[in-house]
């Protein structure tokens, strides 16, 4: 038997559910909206997308989105579809058309959700993965348990080269693991790239002849194709340890050239995941989305955080980061390291521990260290602090009243 | 003074709005969720976003988005930012990091969607545009005056390459200007690229020995980047005239980069904008979208179609295809050529002739020409039909009386 693609949707309908989701299987495969003379019985068989399954979850009184035919009741049904490999071969780019192309746009739909995806073993043959994960990422950062306490670069822009390697040197000398680039800081000419990747490496050198310890410093290479080889080339030949890139805004070829070329690991930037996302009956579930950019090779995702400053529920941020450590594929897991951050500090280590069940993690706080009272140095022991007290299962009221730093970091967060 | 990017939005919240989009600017710029040492009003000054107007539009009793701080009113806003050039240059993708990263979560709104964008000229210098735009469509496919006729192959996958030429032949021989693959076909095993591509091409070949005019056949070269270079050059070197690429698909470096090695236009697919723009107060509208394609050299765009089978309205996709038509920058305009398509048939010519004053589009019919009860040959020539009585202001009715394959087609719309 042919090896399938498989997805899973949720969808919502005033239809028949069956009606339209064969309409929405056709669309996606060898239908249109009329019958047409070449579509035999034969080449549906051969290259229809198949209806695995279908179960009506709840009907509901009124459309999620507007543009769907109208009708009393609207059916949200989970879907499962399958199509042969063959319509397509194991190509990212294709198979984003393909599972994720014309559908949402069906007016048989008020509402369409690709859930999860699940693909065939060519797949994981054809793109690389992720080149170092958690294993890789632990080795070059010189982090071999709990996880690697982090930070963004703040302010995100306007920091002159000499004033972000100020920075670095702050949070370096403070026994920071990682640090990382402002998603919205490239290679602007108020802070160019390589002056501030020679600075900053300069300043982690330092710290790594004095401790033995290299801190992890992601610089965003998102560009151009040529901009981000050559910057990953020039943090490379620095001796730096990690690169980042801006998923939405490279794209997928932009990741699969990235990664063909990279010896570091990179650190994957979500932003924008909320146009993809934020509507509840539209879009991608990240368990879906995020399986493209692991196969790609994103050794490190973002999954926002527990208690976060933006609007995603804690369930959907520990979902994510679940799906990043399940594997998908038994002899090639390309399970990326989850990285939790927006608003994220000392208060919510023990629940991220809890709802992970381990520390294998980037754990990034940006005003959480830096907005320390008594400065950002006490801001990283603070947040370290957090971590040991949740992983050895440590109440952190009793943990704190022992560790100033972190008693203090609760004390300002309770303000 | 320096330049800046500008980028309108239509926002929702219940906070007080002057607030909530302090907090959007603050985001995409130099703050974050507490003032940090950092962020002195020097930086503000220089690096952060200003914003450049704010006007309640309307206000609402419920959200549209979840995840937004409640309130008991929710105001609609018309705002515009703007950020300094020196934040990021001229960079595309960084571009989209600054303007459409972030913000769409924050938990300020309950509803934020890009409306359009206005970039400072060292975008243009920058990146290439449109190479060929409609003149050089007009040019290659030998279509002096009125619009491109069009269609899709169908069965969009399924057809083996000599059952795609076969189509083609019949296609070539009924006097069609354009044909497409359809997006879910690029190089699967059960239609490769390179036997399809030859196949095609020399039947197209004979027809254009025959008549002088060769039709343009866009070929889905989707993929990794190498994979799209190598299906350009052999289109290119079988004399082939466009090629297709999806844009969600392959992202913004795949498309630049795909430009830069093109020598054949662009036909730029948009499969999945719906799960961009379908969520009324989230995403993206079109304007702001394809300027970013249209910049990375888009020569034709997909703008849906008046009636069309999906769920947009009407207004949408005229707004659309007009602002492909209009130039981004006066001595660069990077007009992209509009592509109708989506269950276009000959009962649309005469609307969308109105809606657009001109006939610079591409008029993609699949079932709309196959499935004309004459056959395929027929459904070519009412099409064309259709538009000559549109661009002469004739009435279709009466231009129908003594065109019958025109008369035929209207009959089994109606039926």
């Amino acid at each position: 038997m042919s090896e399938r693609i498989h997805a899973r949707y949720i969808v919502e309908t005033a239809d028949e559910p069956r009606r339209a989701v064969e309409v929405m299987a056709g669309e996606q495969s060898s239908g249109t909206f009329v019958a047409v003379p070449g579509e035999t019985a034969d080449i549906r068989e051969r290259s229809g997308a198949r209806i695995e399954s279908l179960t009506v979850v709840e009907d509901v009184d009124a459309p999620s989105l507007p543009g769907a035919r109208a009708g009393r009741i609207y059916h949200r049904c989970a879907v499962e579809l399958s199509w042969p490999l063959e319509n397509l071969g194991p190509s990212l780019p294709n198979l984003v058309a393909t599972v994720a192309g014309n559908l949402f746009e069906l007016k048989q739909f008020s509402g369409l959700r690709i859930v999860d995806i699940d693909l065939p073993r060519a797949f994981a043959t054809r793109y690389e993965g992720p080149q170092f994960g958690i294993e890789g990422t632990r080795r070059l950062s010189g982090v071999a348990d709990g996880p690697l306490i982090g930070t963004i670069v703040k302010p995100s822009v306007g920091l002159t080269p000499e004033a972000t390697a100020d920075l670095v040197d702050t949070l370096a000398g403070a026994g920071i693991d990682f640090i990382k680039d402002d998603e919205l800081q490239s290679d602007g000419p108020a802070c160019p790239f390589e002056a501030r990747a020679r600075m900053v490496m300069a300043v982690i050198d330092r710290h790594a002849d004095r401790t033995g310890k290299k801190v992890m410093f992601a610089f965003n290479v998102t560009g151009d194709l040529d901009e981000m080889r050559r910057r990953h080339d020039l943090v490379l030949s620095l001796g730096g340890t990690c690169v980042m890139a801006s998923l939405n805004s490279v794209g997928l070829v932009g990741m699969i050239e990235l990664r063909r070329h990279a010896a570091l690991p990179i650190h994957a930037h979500r932003n924008g995941w909320g146009y993809l996302s934020r509507a509840p009956m539209l879009g991608w579930d990240y368990p879906a989305w995020s399986k493209l950019w692991r196969l790609a090779g994103a050794d490190h995702m973002h999954v926002n955080g527990i208690r976060n400053k933006f609007c995603e529920e804690d369930a959907s941020v520990v979902r994510s980061a679940k799906s990043l450590l399940a594997p998908m594929f038994p002899d090639k897991p390309c399970v990326a390291m989850p990285v939790f951050s927006s608003g994220q500090t000392a208060a919510q280590a023990a629940d991220t521990w809890r709802a992970l069940g381990g520390t294998d993690l980037i754990y990034a706080a940006g005003g959480g260290i830096m907005a320390h009272p008594d400065g950002i140095a006490a801001g990283v022991r603070g947040l370290r602090q957090a971590w040991e007290a949740a992983a050895s299962g440590i109440d952190a009221e009793a943990y704190a009243k022992t560790h100033p730093e972190f008693r203090v970091a609760l004390e300002a967060l309770a303000r």
